[in-house]
């Protein structure tokens, strides 16, 4: 199975030139150490990485230097954290002088290429549309998670995984032309198959939303470079039909965190089992590699990154609980969507869809006036 | 881990009368002939046990003849068959001669004390509805599915997972009273913990009416004798925070699904994984034992039935494409429902909280006027 972000041997860019990744130090359920010791990983073996690090400088500084990374890191003091209960509201009005602010910063002024943050998903999120902002065009920005699955690249995308309650059609609509070029140039799929997550298959099923979705997407699918599968079910998110599932934001992030609480169930079921006799501790043993490899493959640490889509700049959104094996999954997602100029190629492509669908509008405006356009 | 229904060795009432489940034999995805296999299993040791079969008379004789059941089952001919994919106002205008309903008007009838059927969802919940009524007091029925958890008991119930995709807080505190009940008898816990689902635990996250439904919850607790511990996550739904997690039944339904389809899919890369080399090969004949068990601990079929609440009468929703295994689960556990006077003790636990609620509205109605009646 390939990893999409672990086949990045080197993270270069085309021209040579380095990429430079905006991170935040604080924010994470275990605090610094472990994100200095995720750059300390993403940096053994990709020398062209470099970078700039948000936090209290005098708390960063001697760790960096611990993990041999100095000369790799630029620090930028910044005292205040976002608190995981903190409401984006706050921060908004009183966050300026965070971790999180100054990370997102360094993409706005062109410092850095993408940013990375273990912190607080809402307050992430209102704080790089505020400071970065939305993509013309683009009404809800979304957050995309990759998703271990049955096709030959071993992953499927799915957005909206929380960055808003809710979509309408059009959001949704959006949704899947950002998805289709997440997996583009993510997983390498020129035309990537698109679901849309129902409670159900036959097009009678479902909210009005959807069904109104269900009619776009198809008329838009030639246009947007992409196949459009139909409604899809919570049991393909994993399977080989569709390579993206879309799906509003609260719908994604239950589902989401629903098939992460059902791995690590089965993970601690199947730990219990084989320690439960000698016999099934012999066999343990015995398939201990082949265990190892099914471990990692259905470990969320190692697909550890929501990627923010519609926003001017990329942001990667890290698990609150990751460890030195998450952060450093989410610096190389971070980097390897960098090096693609993965943030300019969505742009285009939302871009260069909707003036199509603006000149469509026009020329039907007679025939079917705002079918397209909600 | 106890298995709520396996557990049930003698499925005869406390005063020794026969339990008769009505069974429609048509509309799952295998045809009747697992049906029928299900049934000889789930009659084997449970001489109680009486079955009311619906289907074509002519098709159901033989197959009940070769699996030994003829004098356990009473054939009713119903020459029409409700597809999967037929839309349930369909079926209340044309279906009067589908075993569906004729499954249905057995216990409407009190020829039976419960129904089973593998059919199409929607076409079983609305021939329910207007055939048995819903519980005064109750707006919209819901599905209850058991689902595999870190609990000792070994099961969560979850809550609507898929009877309407709407609901407002007041459905939202129905399912809790409902849910209640069914741990209370089916699960056998004094007062479950409930729980709402939601994107986030912290108070202010989520739906408008999911932020209703919690000050609703918190107020009921009491009187609805179940202990509300707040907003839970979907990774919390195996989780043993909680005994029964409510949620609407299209954010249910998703779950569900994606829960079953990410057990299916470790299981297959655990099989990959057991079988790629000669020495994990080795291992897997080895812990064969420990893995079997670990296999029917997170089989769907095991927990097969998801429960109608909120109806004059019980129904259970057996999976489309369950096998025989899975519909000799779910005979069991209507047969379960069935013997603990189920039915009656939700009707009576609905009409006990509504009856103090309007008491306490009436009372307050000068404080706080329609706080709970919203």
């Amino acid at each position: 199975m390939a990893d999409p972000i672990s086949d990045t041997d080197d993270l270069t860019r085309i021209d040579g030139s380095r990429i430079v990744v905006s991170v935040d130090a604080m924010g994470g359920d275990r605090g610094p150490e472990v994100v200095v010791a995720g750059l300390a990983l993403a940096a053994r073996g990709n020398p062209e990485l470099h970078f700039i690090l948000h936090g209290p400088e005098a708390t960063l500084s001697p760790m960096v230097g611990r993990h041999g990374i100095a000369d790799r890191c630029t620090l930028r003091d910044a005292p205040g954290v976002v608190s995981m209960d903190e409401k984006p509201s706050h921060v908004m009005r009183k966050g300026k002088d965070t971790s999180m602010w100054s990370t997102i910063e360094s993409v706005r002024a062109h410092e850095a290429d993408v940013a990375v943050s273990c912190g607080n998903t809402g307050a992430l999120m209102a704080v790089s549309m505020v400071r970065l902002r939305k993509l013309p065009g683009v009404n809800r920005p979304a957050i995309a998670c990759l998703w271990p699955s049955r096709n030959p690249g071993g992953f499927n995308v799915m957005l909206d995984v929380g960055a808003d309650i809710r979509a309408d059609a059009d959001d949704l609509l959006q949704y899947a032309l950002m998805g289709a070029s997440y997996a583009r140039n993510g997983l390498d799929l020129a035309c990537p198959r698109i679901g849309l997550l129902n409670v159900g298959t036959e097009e009678h099923k479902g909210r009005a939303e959807l069904k109104a979705a269900h009619e776009l997407l198809q008329s838009a699918a030639a246009a947007g470079n992409f196949d459009y599968v139909g409604f899809v079910e919570g049991g393909d998110i994993p399977s080989a039909r569709v390579d993206v599932i879309v799906t509003d934001g609260f719908t994604g992030n239950v589902a989401l965190k629903t098939g992460e609480g059902t791995a690590m169930l089965i993970r601690d079921f199947l730990k219990e089992s084989l320690t439960s006799t000698i016999v099934s501790k012999l066999a343990a043993l015995l398939a201990m590699k082949s265990l190892k490899r099914l471990s990692q493959r259905i470990d969320p640490r190692q697909v550890n990154g929501g990627v923010f889509l519609g926003l001017n700049g990329t942001v990667v959104k890290s698990h609150g609980s990751a460890d030195a094996t998450g952060v450093e999954a989410a610096i190389k997602l971070a980097a390897a969507l960098s090096k693609s100029g993965f943030s300019e190629r969505v742009a285009a492509r939302v871009a260069s869809f909707n003036a199509a669908r603006e000149g469509a509008t026009a020329d039907d405006a007679d025939n079917k006036p705002g079918t397209l356009h909600d």
